[in-house]
């Protein structure tokens, strides 16, 4: 067994390896209380399904370091190493200092990544308003019986607020569900909408992929009684767009339909009651090969190995719409209505996606079986076939996904009256990860402010004057910034700008301002020109010396 | 005794009246656990800080509805009665398919609520950026340790994650404490930034005046060592631009400083223990008469009559620069250097007010005591003096509010490094309130979509033709919808673009197709002109149709 630290917060000072798949007691815990809990309590790792107690921990990794004459403490039982440690700890602790830290799995947005998320999300926001799309938005938590029944075996993930007197609360998931629950709630029966906001799942988190609990939803949903594949097709339109216009390499989209999945599981001879998780073993076919799939299926699953060779023929099909009608021809496949109707359906989706110039990208894959229990028709996922350039060799897999799921409104109202839905959800934790790699390896700044203009001075004592038109530049609207200090020197005013990408410079000093003019100065080229105050007002707007500026980052 | 209900959510179907006050069990907590608590288990509400048990709740509901036969029931034990309860409600409750609903405190935003919301923070946003600020982003939850010991007796509203093994999570409860704690984490000692996000309070939610336990702050805050009162000017600048633009009605902003109030509280012989028991107290003179507010501090407090008079006549004050030069003169305070220092530093703030123009509005006011206790030097507070037209007699109060911290950074650093900071929060949701409210009561429609266009068809079996043409539009930019149905009827296509104040329609036909033309009809007018497919791009394009729509709002 490896050794084990308590916590990743001290894990730095020593050099054991902390499995990322563990996730220990935390020091803050016992800090707070100031006692620890006591030995027997184990901690459960959802992730492992193990539970251990932070004495096992300790052990583990006290051993190795101990010399003989400490071995003496092996010898005493937990209850005394137990009432040592605490007393150690509320002693030591808060004495400590140690530095503040984050909750795993979290980040911080700084002002360069928050520069990037911007102009992703405005990218993304754009192309959902040209579909004509409304925006909602619903609370960070929800009643937990509203959650409860729709994740499946992933709702161990959901994080549950403490009962604190008053309802039981759990944060959301998704944004799918509260969506659903909002149409219930307030009897819509017709909406376009989309809803970018945080979720949280209690999962491994592995930050470096993009992989963090807290993270983005991107939602996009169309929901109502419409003629089949339309609003289908628009999504599909609008994850076709939205890759194209972030730049992130080339794409495909893999279209699949739950009732094409079924109806193929039924004429393979597959259980009815065994649909589910032969199907999930499906869904693993792009990260498994087919034969470590297939032993999954009949020596977990308990599956025949006729059955099993007979979906490894399906599942290896790929096309257009030329595969759904030679689909729809195999003797096999026509036997079951539901995939009948399942390939009927994609016809009719490749000819709107036709009239939509999208069907370079999109390819009907009957191995797509997308995992969450609320899809109904049709299904699909957006992965990146090219390796970023900058992000050699790692896959980031999917970046968009969603489908239909006309049954989910329906539980939540009290007649069951249901509200036919497709959405697509964009993977954007995974186009952020991608963006910051690539500005990283770009050698442009990435600007995180947007100043046109910066008020500074040569001389001393001339604050009051550098107040006095920042915030007439200010009233004008014009994005200005100033320093604040009495006397700065010159050199550290153009520093900043340097900096921050300002540019340009008002530079007041005795001389201008007994002339009745303002120096404005071009940072790149060094170029001054004096002003009278008009002219320096529409100089700072004209946009050329904005656009000039080389060394910045305007798309990324 | 009133009559109490279970729960909101089944208060509708009764006359009795539910206290806002009281919190009581939920509905759902019991369907989700299929049985009740015991009888003994007293639900805590913090609001009354007073327990009481769902049996209690239930007893005071069925009394006064019961016949002379039911009160056998009444002699039953609490824990018969229990078993009853448990049983029925097991069998009854899930056939019952209650509504879905929401927390309390919190609120869905719907597409109206979301448009205003949008034009909210693009006013506010535009500010921060015209003033040169950056943005963070910082995890909803942060180790509760990281907000212990920082709000004082509003601690206990802090909603804390339930202990899914690994971490103690608590919801951020501002946005304040866990930018010093990015700041210290960082070890960044020089930012101006600002952050828009959800906070979270158990707090005793009043939905009506928009006070909510999930909403939204906006703050702006400048980090680093400068010379005295410069960022603190530019923040109470800021106020006054943003209070303006946002055209709320008249404002004042009232200014005071810690160090003012505490030389004030030493010079009028307050112990030095009740400083922040008596400043509490005074925080109150907003609402409350100054007799009640006196009468606390004698009777409540314990402090002397004599003293209590004192900060009565100073807490009157009201003024500019000149009550700052007058006080410095006065002869008790003058005897206080924590005073004195205090008043020059706002001698300093009001000349660069003056600078910025903002003197109008700001108030020094002796009377404004901030409840936070991490203050340390100027404190302000934005009210709105003239009531908002659809809000009669309504007062909103505080709609923006900040001061000076020094020394909350430190508290993280594990150095104590101090990184003095300077802010302002503005109180978005009060102004949300404002703005639906002006918006209901305007007789403008709120637009919750941007489309320009909408694509239609006078005949039938054009769909096709109207998806071909839409996807032009949106690979042209331009914002396009198109129904979902194959043969939707023209004038439903035109009651959507009404309804939805969509300015434009394409219309396809037989004839147009033939011709090679596109009909485009402005909608408010019903002008038709036949347009080639270029031309057709180029209408749409103009901004001249879309800004003469009358009936549309352009601002709230």
């Amino acid at each position: 067994m490896p050794a084990l630290l308590p916590s990743d917060r001290v894990a730095h000072h020593f050099s054991p390896v902390l499995p990322a798949r563990c996730q220990p007691p935390c020091w803050g815990q016992i800090y707070v209380h100031h006692h620890l809990p006591p030995p027997h309590v184990t901690t459960w790792d959802p992730n492992t399904s193990t539970g251990y107690s932070w004495i096992t921990l300790l052990l583990n990794w006290i051993t190795p370091h101990l010399s003989w004459w400490m071995f003496f403490l092996l010898d005493c039982t937990a209850d005394v190493l137990y009432c040592l440690c605490t007393i150690f700890l509320s002693l030591a602790l808060p004495s400590l200092n140690l530095p503040p830290s984050l909750s795993q799995g979290t980040r911080d947005y700084n002002p360069k990544q928050m520069a990037i998320r911007e102009r992703v999300f405005n990218t993304i926001i754009r192309c959902f308003k040209r579909h004509g799309a409304e925006t909602i938005d619903t609370p960070v938590f929800e009643l937990k019986e509203t959650l409860t029944g729709k994740y499946g075996e992933d709702s161990k993930l959901i994080y549950d607020l403490k009962d604190q007197g008053g309802e039981l609360l759990s944060l959301r998931y998704d944004l799918t569900v509260p969506f659903a629950r909002y149409l219930a709630m307030n009897k819509i029966t017709n909406i376009k909408r989309y809803h970018i906001a945080k979720v949280y799942r209690r999962d491994n988190p592995a930050m470096t992929r993009g992989r963090y609990r807290e993270f983005y939803q991107c939602d996009f949903d169309i929901a109502g009684q419409y003629d089949p594949m339309i609003p289908d097709a628009e999504c599909l339109k609008i994850v076709h767009e939205i890759l194209s216009e972030l730049e992130l390499g080339d794409f495909r989209i893999k279209v699949n339909d739950r009732r094409i999945l079924d109806g193929m599981f039924a004429v393979c001879g597959v259980p009815d009651d065994k649909f589910r998780t032969i199907c999930s073993t499906v869904d693993k076919l792009d990260k498994m090969s087919w034969e470590d799939v297939k032993s999954e299926m009949v020596n977990e699953k308990g599956l025949s190995e006729e059955a099993a060779d007979q979906i490894g023929q399906y599942v290896s099909m790929q096309g257009g719409m030329d595969l759904a009608e030679r689909l729809l021809q195999d003797a096999k496949m026509s036997q079951s209505k539901q995939a009948c109707a399942g390939l009927t359906d994609m016809k009719q989706l490749f000819s709107y996606l036709q009239l939509f110039q999208v069907t370079d990208k999109v390819v009907f894959d009957l191995s797509l079986a997308r995992g969450l229990d609320y899809y109904t028709g049709v299904i699909y996922e957006a992965i990146l076939t090219q390796n970023c350039p900058v992000n050699e060799g790692v896959s980031v897999g999917s970046v968009a996904g969603g489908g239909r799921y006309d049954g989910l409104v329906g539980m939540f109202d009290p007649k069951g009256r249901k509200v036919p839905c497709v959405g697509v959800s964009i993977g954007i934790e995974r186009v952020f990860s991608i963006m910051e790699q690539k500005a990283e390896a770009s050698a442009r700044k990435v600007r995180t402010t947007e100043t046109q203009v910066m008020v500074a001075s040569a001389q001393k004592n001339l604050l009051n004057e550098r107040l006095r038109l920042t915030a007439e530049l200010w009233n004008a609207g014009i994005k200005t910034e100033v320093m604040y200090k009495k006397n700065p020197k010159l050199l550290s005013q153009l520093q900043h700008c340097e900096d921050s990408g300002i540019p340009l410079v008002a530079i007041l000093g005795e001389q201008e301002l007994k002339d009745g003019v303002v120096k404005l100065r071009t940072v790149h080229s060094r170029e001054e020109v004096s002003h009278t105050h008009n002219s320096l007002f529409t100089s700072v707007w004209s946009p050329s010396p904005l656009v000039t500026i080389p060394g910045t980052l305007g798309g990324c």
